[in-house]
């Protein structure tokens, strides 16, 4: 259930690939990796922990790397490598097996529309139907998938990756080897109004949108620009589908955010912390480094570096937990409470 | 204050479209549909429950659809053609009042960009700045709106429609008559990563990403591909806006998921569950079938088929209530408990 | 951190623009605009509140508006101008030192593909790559920026800007000066169907979707149309980032709703409501008019107007915050009953 494999390989050369030893046919072929419960006799599976050895049983596969552990396991199939750490040899074949994303062509399709004062360079592949802007630069190695629009002024670093329908606001500046997915925005304007004569009135918002090297960003999250100065995301972070990242926000390096979180103006996210998925963060806070923030949680104050929160509003998850564990026992103590109050004299 | 109706009728003709009968003036004409308190002199509009008599009794409408119940409710509109199930003779005759949908011509749009080696069924129309990569199958009766991005490799079945800017990475699979609205991205890059050497290495994701027939995906949601297997969208399945559903989940037939919802890694949603607004679900889990979840929920751990559960974290909807119910009482339970504490000697 | 600034100015020429008084040095220039904490010699920065005095001390600013109570702060930078509002007078001079957002030309790029009988004043900016459908009307100083979709019927308003790869779906109406980010769909089908012959049935969708005056709407936000109704949002309301707003739904003037907020189908939100990030409201509801719902909150019942509610479910903020106090206090009062109930000889 993967992508086409553009290969096949005798299990005697993944195990030479991966430092490993053959038990059972080393003339056995494979072409593709799969799951134990999905794999066919064409692929390669791995059996990584005793938990998942049930289905070492009745899987189809054609090989399957283990642990020494794990080597004598029965199952059907019994043409077995035997390595170390099977999920990061696993890994380590993909690219073995299948063909990894690569640029379609270098240069720049006839269909996009680069103003003149762009500077490009001439390793770069610029897709169908992409507009470029007055004074952008593009690096070495980029590649700028279809329909992207890269702003005036905007610079994207060396062997960066828009995907498809990418937009980068004027002024966005990208490090080098950012990832962006499908439907990214990139500099949007923050959300900033001032109440005056009856209405909303915007407050411009002329500070940049700041991303640092080896970003990667999911499929249709936005990143807004700065109010006056930047909206920065730290290098090394990743960013998952359908985030929003407010104005002003300075997010350090190494930190994961899962898909929905959204964290409101001109808080700080330190380096390395984890945000689970639909977290929300007020404006203003600070999350300290390391810390890590519980599914759907919402935070509105500020975390000290390295604990873990959770809960609405969001303290530490050692009381979190122990609200929600009162919170079920709750119903069936306030029964014999309510009894016992019934029996007092002076209520 | 819908789209300009493309014909008019006479009530009696609406009557025999139905299967209705009409009392007062048959040769009344209409030419839309519109609700109770909306509807002027031209349109017809339903009254289905007696909840909303009362504003039958202002409405301007020109006719009115009711139930022999409520065939003699006062109002202004005198003109009414009776019938068994209201709702669903307006819905039946929504085709008749205005123009649905339709592909704009058939063929394959000159802006379009069309790889020569994919292939695309003769009666397919393929609206502008589209990009169809190479080996690409697009099949019969296909409506591709304009901006599409298709990848190379990917399968779009018969008679399905991609509202405009969608992405389809390379490998996807689409079933027959599936709709995808505008934004939807299918198939981008799962959120998977192990730290290594002081950073977060991506994990190369080469499973597909596979959409049932008949399905129907909101604008803006993601659907990430599967890391080494497939993520699977089960026939007849409909998912809001903005929902993001992560790497390797598997969900089931007919399924509904409401705007917002989002499903974390590897987690299996069986047939007929319902996700309203907002649900997050936690990865490796499994939501049984036909189970329902009641909005803005988050699931920590597998529910079982036929159960609502709700709340975070998540159980079953009794539980949860008597929990929020026993919230409620508890400040004023405290101050008496309080009270009585304050006054045992052994505290 | 800001865009290139486009014009430097005497400080003695930045307070005759505010109307205030130089201290120091009238001659130095400025270029740009930037917080105390991350101003360079070129720029000039504001202090509103002590609360940020300390920030003064160290900031290498150019210059700082401050208020007259704040005049005499100690700091590095010694050139201060006093004016009674610093953040407004900020706001002011932002225009003054970085070029607003601006038509790149006037007319349509001749990539886009305009149908023939749609109308477009001679006074708009059409970008690269727009399709605009049969009827459309684009009135006069409209900006539609790359990539954009007008469907057939859709009427913008005069002085609109739809930024880039926006979609109007067919028959939507836009306002004067509507803004629209990236990625903004406009009226795609409401999530609505019935379930018969053992399939999700697609309720048809032929409302409108009517956006008011002056509203602003955030990158990829979707707005749905109505079903046989319109949706509607309200002159001057602001929408930010990634906001769903269902069929039906009616929104007022001058509301706020931030980031990732949902609501469902036919509710009706009065003037003046703020919706805080994250918050969700069910369907067929009312907010009455100025109505706040605090951040994350659920919200399952009609809110009266002026009301500031929170919560899950939502209540008035009050009672969810006394809630929460309880919660917090409950594990160890639980510990206290649970001794006392233990040495109860009734139980």
């Amino acid at each position: 259930m993967s992508v086409a494999p553009s290969s096949s390989l005798r299990l005697a050369d993944v195990a030479i690939a991966v430092g490993g030893t053959v038990v059972g046919d080393g003339n056995a072929m494979v072409s593709g990796i799969a799951s134990l419960d999905r794999a066919a006799a064409a692929d390669l599976t791995f059996l990584a922990s005793s938990k998942y050895a049930p289905l070492l049983a009745e899987s189809a596969a054609g090989g399957v790397l283990v642990t020494p552990e794990l080597a004598a396991v029965p199952g059907r199939c019994q043409n077995r490598i035997v390595v170390e750490k099977p999920h990061e040899a696993m890994l380590a074949l993909l690219p073995r097996f299948y063909r990894m994303p690569a640029r379609p062509f270098t240069g720049v399709h006839p269909s996009a529309i680069v103003d003149p004062t762009a500077r490009l360079d001439a390793d770069v592949c610029v897709e169908a139907f992409c507009v470029i802007g007055a004074g952008a630069v593009v690096g070495r190695g980029c590649w700028i998938g279809p329909h992207c629009v890269i702003g005036e002024g905007v610079s994207v670093g060396v062997d960066a990756r828009l995907v498809s329908q990418v937009t980068l606001y004027p002024g966005a500046a990208l490090g080098a080897r950012v990832l962006l997915h499908a439907g990214v925005r990139v500099g949007s304007d923050g959300f900033g109004f001032v109440f005056r004569d009856g209405a909303h009135q915007k407050i411009p918002h002329v500070g940049r949108c700041v991303i640092g090297d080896d970003v990667e960003i999911g499929a249709n999250s936005t990143i807004d620009r700065g109010s006056i100065d930047a909206t920065e995301i730290g290098a090394g972070t990743k960013i998952d589908n359908l985030v929003h990242v407010g104005h002003n926000v300075r997010v350090g390096r190494l930190c994961l955010f899962a898909a929905g979180v959204g964290i409101a103006g001109s808080s700080r996210i330190e380096d390395g912390v984890m945000l689970a998925g639909q977290v929300g963060v007020a404006g203003h806070l600070t999350i300290g480094a390391r810390a890590i923030i519980t599914a759907q949680s919402g935070v509105l104050k500020s975390v000290p570096a390295g604990e873990t929160w959770g809960g609405f509003p969001s303290r530490s998850q050692r009381e979190t937990l122990r609200g929600y564990a009162a919170v079920n026992k709750l119903p069936d103590l306030m029964r014999r409470l309510e009894k016992l109050l019934a029996r007092d004299p002076k209520e």
